[in-house]
């Protein structure tokens, strides 16, 4: 009876997980480039501070926001049954494109590190955030190499689904924690003087704080999303799937 | 033939993944406390930086390997069958002392603060550290309630039970997204004099960065591991298990 009801209420369809979720996605990013236009001076490609701005808004839209969309795909119902390559391309499609915008991303930073003589590099956060790229473009090239080529062998295949399952899920971990790390050091960095002291607490203290709970927020709903049995499609860990069967 | 082999080898073994995990556990607390006792001045209790340095050792501890052992208690197969209450003891019990030691290093983090004046709460490390504490405090709480008081009923123990599993992952995402965002201010707080500026790369950035890298890399194979599904046991999940009935 009750808690019957109590049980439904938890089976939240997928449709409207992903309606809400891309809402949050939709608004990370809004939010980032609200904070780098509002009070870190906006954009340029002039190798200064504003172009370092386009850091956090191309790493949040496409190691999280875009990524988080790539790796959900095959929890669509849909891609269940009927041709898989439709489903492929849209997977791959949408992982180059968040690789696309991580490069720019990291190109961004580079770029006005060399501009100002800043060594590159050094951070705990640039190590976590450079081997969450170089593992993302492994696992672009090894999916493609195996999933694309049509002429991939099927053992191969079924071998290396689980291991990119794995480490779909631990790159977006790894990319949210580069993520909200830089964003605190970023607020550091940015404020130090007087009354906009970061540990006074001003607006754009609070304001880049809320953004990162947010990607953290959104981080741990997608790795969720992708654990959860009865939104995996049935073949799926076929290497895995041993106690089912 | 030579593919089959290949696929037994991804199989690891559940022991001598535990070993491995834990000897991973060992050696990141071992230099967590290396690093401040070598570096940061060693520890003490009288309100200054040396007890600031409690603060990463009991966290580090806690939260992530003490709490990551909690975690994957019912992944040993021996959980499978027999009487449940001695393993629901040793999973609260663990979870309890990962929490005793997470207090502990809050208050060495507060009692810092308060000596020196520094207003406390004001980063994003500090509030996605205190998020994930309260968390694992509403976890523990209700885990208590729902699986160890002994009238509590089954309905309740199954319906709370996903809940239970996503934000155990949960809460060790964010401790270990916690714990390295700490490091990185950490170390920009400390190393920023002359020669041993965190830019330049000296010793203790190296130590440190490649302290919180083990960190992700400890959280990321906890995750996976209960993840897994050939490592949970059958009745797992059980309201989310209709694909598999």
């Amino acid at each position: 009876r009750c808690h019957q009801r109590s049980v439904a209420m938890l089976d939240i369809p997928f449709p409207s997980f992903c309606a809400f979720l891309g809402s949050l996605g939709v608004l990370i990013v809004a939010l980032v480039g609200t904070w780098c236009q509002h009070w870190r001076g906006g954009f340029s490609l002039d190798g200064g501070s504003r172009t370092f701005n386009w850091h956090p808004v191309l790493m949040v839209a496409g190691l999280v926001v875009l990524y988080g969309a790539a790796a959900l795909v095959y929890r669509i119902p849909n891609t269940w049954s009927g041709p898989k390559l439709p489903w492929k391309l849209l997977h791959g499609g949408l992982a180059l494109g968040a690789f696309v915008l991580t490069v720019l991303g990291l190109a961004a930073v580079f770029r006005f590190h060399n501009s100002n003589g800043t060594p590159n590099m050094y951070s705990l956060h640039s190590w976590m955030g450079l081997a969450t790229v170089l593992l993302f473009s492994c696992q672009w090239a090894a999916g493609f190499g195996a999933f694309l080529l049509p002429w991939a062998p099927a053992w191969l295949r079924q071998l290396y689904k689980p291991i990119h399952v794995f480490f779909g899920s631990s790159i977006l971990m790894l990319s949210v924690a580069s993520c909200v790390s830089g964003i605190n050091e970023k607020l550091f960095f940015s404020l130090k003087n007087g009354t906009t002291q970061y540990k006074l607490l001003p607006a754009e203290a609070v304001f880049a704080n809320s953004l990162g709970m947010l990607i953290l927020l959104f981080g741990v709903l997608v790795v969720g999303a992708l654990a959860r049995p009865s939104w995996k499609r049935l073949d799926s860990d076929s290497l895995d799937s041993r106690q089912v069967l």
